[in-house]
């Protein structure tokens, strides 16, 4: 039995959602309320001790990080619709993509994010309500997270990750401008992984992401916004949301 | 034909150098110079375009990415000691392990090194030649992290990368005192990784890696360096720098 801890289609979440989703897989979606800073919850932090989402019960077994997770799909139901390549440099290539994500890619729109959201939602809190709540977070990098995005990040980081976002965003536009998908010419964790956090840059960065600038990266996000499985996942996770802890069959 | 290019084995380089030799294949090790910036020239670009080692050249297909090479040898010598484990639960919890060295832990490490070697080496050059070694580096986040080097890191920067040291160190010795390996019972990359960044550290950062505070942590640095790969590849790497380019058979 699969369950899926996340906070829905979006960032980090999305890639073993749509995974899930692209492979077919039976699982049961369990919403984790970030709004309610419910992965801080100690009834979360027992199943993740560092109170994140993602996070895969499979069985009983707890896998964790949203990439790990990916590829735990793609060792643990081989039969089911690859999303990794057969050969060993494609893999290496894909990985490469999935590495670029976590390590470069995620953290300077997520900062944007964070500054975005994750600011006005903590200022929304009285003091005692905000320290309460960053008392609860196990890992200390994201106590200092929530107490900047509260205060505002400075305009240098800002300005800094925004300088990030354009590298990435022309690195992904130039690899799609010579090849359908971004490991070659299948679909693979490499688009899953970038596609979670590029998807909806047309809106929220639509500056530097549109038809014009970018028009390759463009028709790849509506390209895989079009895929049965992507339908499928943003179709019922709006249901889950009222309806949660619900089996779904992908 | 397999081909690594690499600093020897030190850091990230280490890695894909031991799994090498643990798995026993037969590869040029070919040394690339960092104290000459033998990895901007333009030659090693034509084989890494970002001028990063370690980068594996396995007929004529490079590999880039230490991790990503590490797992590159896995999937194409499956016949070969394996140091990936079967069960797809333990690939993951490897891969957690893995990714923290990748994402956390060499990071911190990094700085410190780089505070302490590279600082001292960038200083002695005057401000032209560091100027025309600079203006070879590709990616710009390495421009800027050498010219923070040469000024040296901010009091604030270390202070944080210590304390980063110190949660890393931590919980490395945590897992170490209730499992042989990182991953559990069978030696795996989630060891070389990590090694690849702790070993040195018994000598470098003795106040904090040392027999009465870290019992776990040095015994299995010293393990690992009691295997007899390890032994190999640190016996062939002293010739290697006398000798370039010599084929090894592990």
């Amino acid at each position: 039995m699969l369950t899926l801890y996340s906070f829905g289609p979006g960032a980090n979440s999305l890639k073993p959602l749509l995974a899930l989703y692209e492979k077919g897989l039976e699982f049961t979606p369990r919403f984790v309320d970030p709004t309610r800073f419910e992965h801080h919850e100690e009834w979360f932090k027992k199943i993740n001790p560092r109170g994140q989402v993602p996070a895969l019960d499979h069985d009983g077994h707890i896998i964790t990080e949203s990439t790990v997770i990916c590829e735990y799909l793609e060792d643990a139901f081989p039969e089911a619709p690859r999303l990794r390549p057969v050969d060993p440099v494609k893999i290496a290539e894909m990985r490469v993509w999935t590495k670029w994500v976590d390590e470069y890619f995620c953290w300077c729109v997520s900062t944007i994010g964070w500054e975005r959201m994750i600011g006005p939602m903590a200022r929304a809190l009285s003091d005692e309500e905000f320290e309460a709540k960053v008392a609860r977070i196990p890992v200390p990098e994201q106590r200092t997270k929530w107490r900047t995005a509260r205060t505002g990040f400075p305009k240098e980081v800002l300005d800094e990750e925004m300088r990030k976002i354009g590298v990435s965003v022309n690195r992904l536009e130039t690899r799609l401008a010579e090849s359908p998908w971004l490991a070659g010419e299948n679909f693979s964790l490499a688009d899953v992984c970038n596609f979670a956090i590029a998807n909806g840059m047309q809106n929220g960065f639509s500056d530097i992401v549109n038809r014009e600038a970018t028009p390759h990266l463009v028709a790849w996000i509506e390209k895989i916004n079009d895929r049965p499985a992507c339908k499928a996942m943003f179709a019922n996770s709006k249901s889950e949301f009222a309806d949660r802890g619900q089996k779904v069959t992908a």
